[in-house]
């Protein structure tokens, strides 16, 4: 992973020496998103002038729905909007996305929505958004020659990391703090021999992966030297959200929060779609959902700062813990722009969200959906969410995977004998 | 439920007292698979001649590629071939169908195959293949102004009529034995409050289901007094691998066998594609795959004979422990007309199944899948399978609701202090 950084911004050239012609699709350079100073592409994530996050700048051609619709039923139809080649689908991958965009009339009379839809990421290769960035970062691991394809995660992320690299051919080492639950340790284990386990919390487990990545030569972390590449995966769950309405953009959108790259991403979706002309330019206003155990950037948006103040999380909603979102600033800003919020719910309103969804609309979420249900809920509550405008919520894992978490609120109704007299005593 | 059993087998109306005109799509009648007699489309599933099992006749419109690649990203797709009305999307459903097919240049490798994929089902909404047979059997009961959805299950089916018939908004109510997994109850339950737990094994379940059917007013049992509508959902996986293959039958499709109605529907598929143009007629070989410990009809073709000896299942392939499978002959019957052949595996081939697929593929499948892959393999090594013919496997279902049976096979590597210097000392 022998790319250079240079000093000039105005580069767009994507041939660079070791990588191949259109290794990054439209790519054409990474692009500071503080200061707009840029690099070419390659394992970089921080601006070499202020630190500040890199993120994929490019030079897109024109493209039509009907190129897109004519492509295959996975992320690969917007790869034209995605920093990989124009082969991509030639490359083993698990091939995600294109999930159910399922319009939700029970949730939406229990919200009293009128025009409610869940866009459902329980149905990825790995049951979860994960898979979509993963491959966008398997992507960019192949053409910047990575020998190793790894990740520090608390579990979905193990789980698409482990699944896309063994399909791709590539090592994989994935870490995790020791204490994670057994199961979400089998269904990363099941597909690697290099899940490590770290003692520790998830932060100790990401500065070790931030060393490692600094000390060895070939290592591709998803989320740390490719994260740019990995983060525009998101984009695609805007992407979809438009088409699966018709090429539309819906008035309001509930996303969770947890480092807040993904709801960054789809709003960088809605405004590339309105900007490429294939959706017709509207306002749209974007939720961000925390849980209270771990609600930093709800915190800041309550008391209209900016300041982010990093907290120690404590929550059922573990794929949300983050305690200092990278991307919690942007968050603030996109909320605040589009006319949104960012709100927060108690563990126990996450477990009445994952059974509300699940009773009302037969989708299984885990603790994440179940804070982004439970937050759409509040938000229509306290009036902040206008509930005559057509809303999407954002369902990203499985509740397969957080069983804990829901196992004691739901059970049989009841035990019997085998015989009709049991069945009709218990009134059923 | 009250359309009445005529005498005449002549008929080909679709509307009868009760149901509105195209209730059932293009299907005129239910036919017995063993006598022909024909019967009124209605909540019947025995010949009431002969006691056969009734199965769905149609009368098929002309049906072109352009239709059905012009309709939803799901199992309605396919429409015109199924017993369902013509507006069957705007019923609120789980929307299935329509999975990966994933080229397994990996574990083809591994296996001596040289043109191998697998047909995914677990990525499906509640991750098996029954989520499609239960959207054909919601669309029958529904139509049949049932009060009820109901089902006797070990544990897949469960969880999608549960899931179903939440977002359908019935009433549901699914039986399961008391001793089954605790994972596998919270799956059905956080969708109902009908899971009735019954203290003994899946056939003393059944019984119940079937006695309870009889007795009860309005309940639509998807296996039982619904199954012929039911059972035509599992065409949609053979008609899914034909227009995913761009529209061409494969040479070989290996299927796992618990019921034997998944597979004897598969080769309906082709037929009717065959018939109806949609694809060029070749010769195809279907073979079936069971578990050693339950594998009666893999018994009765090794002896060559069609008499099945029921079994008492003794497997960790729960979803295919069937020990008197219902369509069982006509399985023996597909796989030595087309050239196939029915074989069984141990449980420890199936956990090394389950492996294999996971390391080569990134799928992680459950016991009938792990069984699938370990069939294909042996069938390989004893010469049943060509393998230099196009071969597709199907996987049912998903891993994570037998963790169990893995669970001790796979973990982490290394548990480590979070340190450069700890990593370092692992190897890896």
């Amino acid at each position: 992973m022998s790319a250079v950084v240079t000093e000039s911004p105005e580069t767009t050239e994507t041939t660079k020496p070791g990588l191949r012609e259109g290794a990054f699709g439209n790519a054409t350079a990474l692009s500071c998103r503080e200061c707009g100073h840029q690099v070419d592409l390659g394992p970089f994530y921080a601006c070499p002038e202020c630190f500040g996050p890199l993120e994929i700048a490019y030079d897109f051609p024109k493209v039509t729905r009907e190129e897109i619709e004519a492509g295959p039923r996975n992320i690969w139809r917007y790869k034209a909007l995605l920093p990989v080649p124009s082969d991509i689908e030639t490359s083993p991958n698990t091939e995600p996305g294109f999930t159910r965009l399922l319009k939700a009339d029970n949730l939406g009379r229990e919200l009293g929505i009128a025009n409610l839809w869940v866009k459902d990421d329980t149905t990825n290769p790995t049951n979860s958004f994960k898979d979509r960035v993963v491959a966008c970062a398997l992507s960019a691991a192949r053409e910047l020659g990575a020998k190793v394809f790894a990740c520090p995660s608390t579990g979905n992320l193990a789980n698409a990391v482990a699944a896309a690299g063994a399909r791709a051919g590539i090592k994989t080492v994935v870490f995790i703090p020791s204490n994670l639950e057994h199961a979400k340790q089998v269904n990363s284990a099941i597909f690697t021999d290099g899940l490590v386990a770290v003692d520790g919390n998830y932060d100790d487990v990401n500065k070790l992966a931030s060393e490692i990545a600094g000390e060895e030569e070939g290592w591709a972390f998803v989320n740390v030297n490719v994260r740019p590449y990995y983060a525009e995966g998101s984009k695609t769950i805007g992407y979809e959200i438009a088409e699966q309405l018709g090429w539309r953009l819906p008035d309001q959108v509930v996303i969770p929060v947890a480092s807040g790259s993904q709801l960054t991403k789809v709003d960088k979706a809605f405004q590339e779609l309105i900007k490429l002309g294939l959706v017709e330019d509207k306002p749209y206003r974007i939720f961000g959902a925390q849980a209270t155990g771990c609600g930093p950037v709800a915190t800041a948006y309550k008391a209209g700062t900016d300041a982010i103040r990093p907290v120690k999380p404590d929550t059922i909603a573990k794929s949300l813990a983050i305690g200092n979102p990278a991307d919690g600033i942007y968050v603030l800003d996109i909320a605040r722009r589009t006319g949104g919020a960012v709100e927060e719910v108690t563990d126990d309103e996450i477990r009445a969200g994952i059974v509300l969804l699940a009773r009302t609309e037969g989708i299984f979420a885990e603790t994440a959906g179940g804070t982004t249900t439970a937050v759409t809920k509040k938000l229509v509550e306290t009036g902040q969410l206008d509930p005559n405008l057509e809303t999407v919520v954002v369902n990203t894992g499985h509740g397969l995977k957080t069983l804990d978490a829901i196992a004691d609120q739901v059970g049989a109704a009841a035990t019997i004998a085998p015989s009709y007299k049991a069945f009709k005593a218990t009134g059923i």
